[in-house]
C-alpha cells in the first residue's frame, strides 16, 4: 500500500526516493511501475538491508532493480542536499517517530521534503495506528497541512502483526496540478511493467486504494476539529 | 458494523432475530434503528448476559430497550418454530464456528435462517478471520450462494482484539425486492431515533460502511475460483 497509494496517485511517475525502507519490500512494489526511470533509496543503517538480505530474501530483492540507487545515509542529511523539484513521488518508510525517528514527523523535516518534490508531487508516510495514535496522527496532518498546499489525506489499511492490526498514511501533494488520491489515476490493473508479472499482488487493488481512505467516525471527528480551527478552506482538504 | 450493515441495507427495517449477541452490544446498535418494533434475541447461555450486565453495562444497555424480547435457548431449535418469512433481517454474532457453534455454519442452519426472513430479507453473519480462515471463509459462501437466492457479499473491517485484527461478515438476502449491500438504502447518518442521539456511534458511518466490501487480492482470487466453479450467474452476485 505504502508505495502504490502515491504511484499510483499520479501519472506516469519517474524519479522516486524511499526514506528507510531497507528491508527492500517498498523497493519491490515499487519495480512494477514501469514509468519508474529512477530509484533514490535513503536507509541509514546498512544493517537492516544486510540483514534482510540474508533472511528476507522475498523483501530484500526490491535492491536488485537495476533503476534502484542505495544512499546508506540519515534522510535529513541527504534530503537537504537534494535538487530542488527532483522528485515525483517520496515514501517515508521510517521506524516509530520517538527517540531517533522523532525529527522525521516534525515541521522542519516535512519542508525539505515539500522542497525535494516537483509542483503536484507526492508524499506518502507511514501514519501510526488510527486506535493508538490518534493525537499524533492529528499533529502529522497539521503539520502537513501548513507545509504542502495540494491536499492532505489519511489512510489505512489492516497488517495482522502491527499493534492494533491497522497501520496508516498520510498523503500529501504539494502545489500544482490538483491530486485526487482518492480515486487512482494510474490504477494497478493497468501497469504492464517488466516486474509486475513476476509476482502477483497479494493484497493491493484499485477497490482497496479508494477504501483504504475510508475513516470511522471518532477519527473524522478529531480531523474535522483540527479542520475547524484550520479554518473552512484548508478544511476542504481532509476526507 | 455487524448490525448496520444490514440494517442499512433495507428500507426500513421492522423485525430483527438476534442469534447469540448475549452482550448486548449488538442490540445496543439495533436500537439506533428508529423502524424497528420488534428485536427478538436467541442466546443460549444466560451467564453471558448475567456477566455482561454486571461488568459490561455499557454493551448491556441493549437489553433495556423495550422492543427487545429475550429468549434463552438454543438457536437452532428456535429457528425451527419461528414462522415462515417472520424477519426483515437476521444478525448471527456466534462464537467461532469449531465445536459445539459448528452447525451454525452449516447448511441445515442457513437453510432455516433463509425460511425464517421475509422475501428481500438480509442475514448477517459474522465470518472469520480474512488472514487466518480464508478456506472456512470459502465454505460459508458457498453454503450461502446455494441457499439464498438473492446475493451474497463478504465485508470486513478492523478489530484490533480480535486475532489477527479483523472480522468478517457474511451478508445475503434471500429472493424478492433486490438489496445492493454495497450501498446503503438507509444511511445511518439520516436516522433521527430516539436512542440515536444518545450515544454518538464512534466508528461505522456509510463511508466504512462502503469501504467494507472492498477485498484484498488474495481473498478476491479465492472467491474468484469459487466463483468460477458455480457458474457465471452466481458468480455476478459475489463483490
Amino acid at each position: 500500500m505504502i508505495a502504490h497509494l502515491p504511484l499510483c496517485s499520479i501519472p506516469s511517475p519517474k524519479t522516486v526516493l524511499v526514506v528507510g525502507g531497507g528491508d527492500g519490500g517498498v523497493l519491490r512494489e515499487i519495480s512494477r511501475h514501469s514509468s519508474v526511470e529512477h530509484i533514490d533509496i535513503c536507509e541509514i543503517d546498512k544493517m537492516v538491508i544486510d540483514v534482510s538480505k540474508k533472511f528476507f530474501p522475498e523483501l530484500a530483492v526490491g535492491f536488485e532493480d537495476p533503476r534502484v540507487n542505495l544512499h546508506v545515509a540519515d534522510a535529513i542529511e541527504f534530503i537537504r542536499h537534494v535538487r530542488k523539484g527532483k522528485y515525483d513521488a517520496i515514501i517515508v518508510d521510517s521506524s516509530d517517530p520517538v527517540g531517533p525517528a522523532q525529527e522525521l514527523v516534525e515541521k522542519p523535516f516535512f519542508e525539505t521534503l515539500a522542497r525535494a518534490l516537483r509542483p503536484g508531487g507526492v508524499l506518502c508516510n507511514m501514519a501510526e495506528s488510527m486506535w493508538l495514535h490518534t493525537h499524533l496522527i492529528e499533529e502529522m496532518i497539521s503539520v502537513c497541512h501548513e507545509t504542502f498546499k495540494g491536499s492532505v489525506h489519511y489512510a489505512w489499511t489492516s497488517v495482522p502483526t502491527y499493534p492494533s492490526g491497522v497501520i496508516g498514511f498520510l498523503l500529501c501533494s504539494t502545489e500544482g496540478p490538483p491530486v485526487n488520491f482518492l480515486n487512482p489515476i494510474n490504477p494497478i490493473e493497468k501497469l504492464d511493467g517488466a516486474y509486475h508479472r513476476k509476482r502477483e499482488l497479494r493484497f493491493y487493488n484499485s477497490e482497496m486504494h479508494r477504501a483504504s481512505f475510508a475513516l470511522p467516525s471518532f477519527l473524522k471527528r478529531e480531523v474535522r476539529l483540527l479542520r475547524d480551527s484550520a479554518g473552512p478552506e484548508q478544511g476542504t482538504r481532509i476526507s
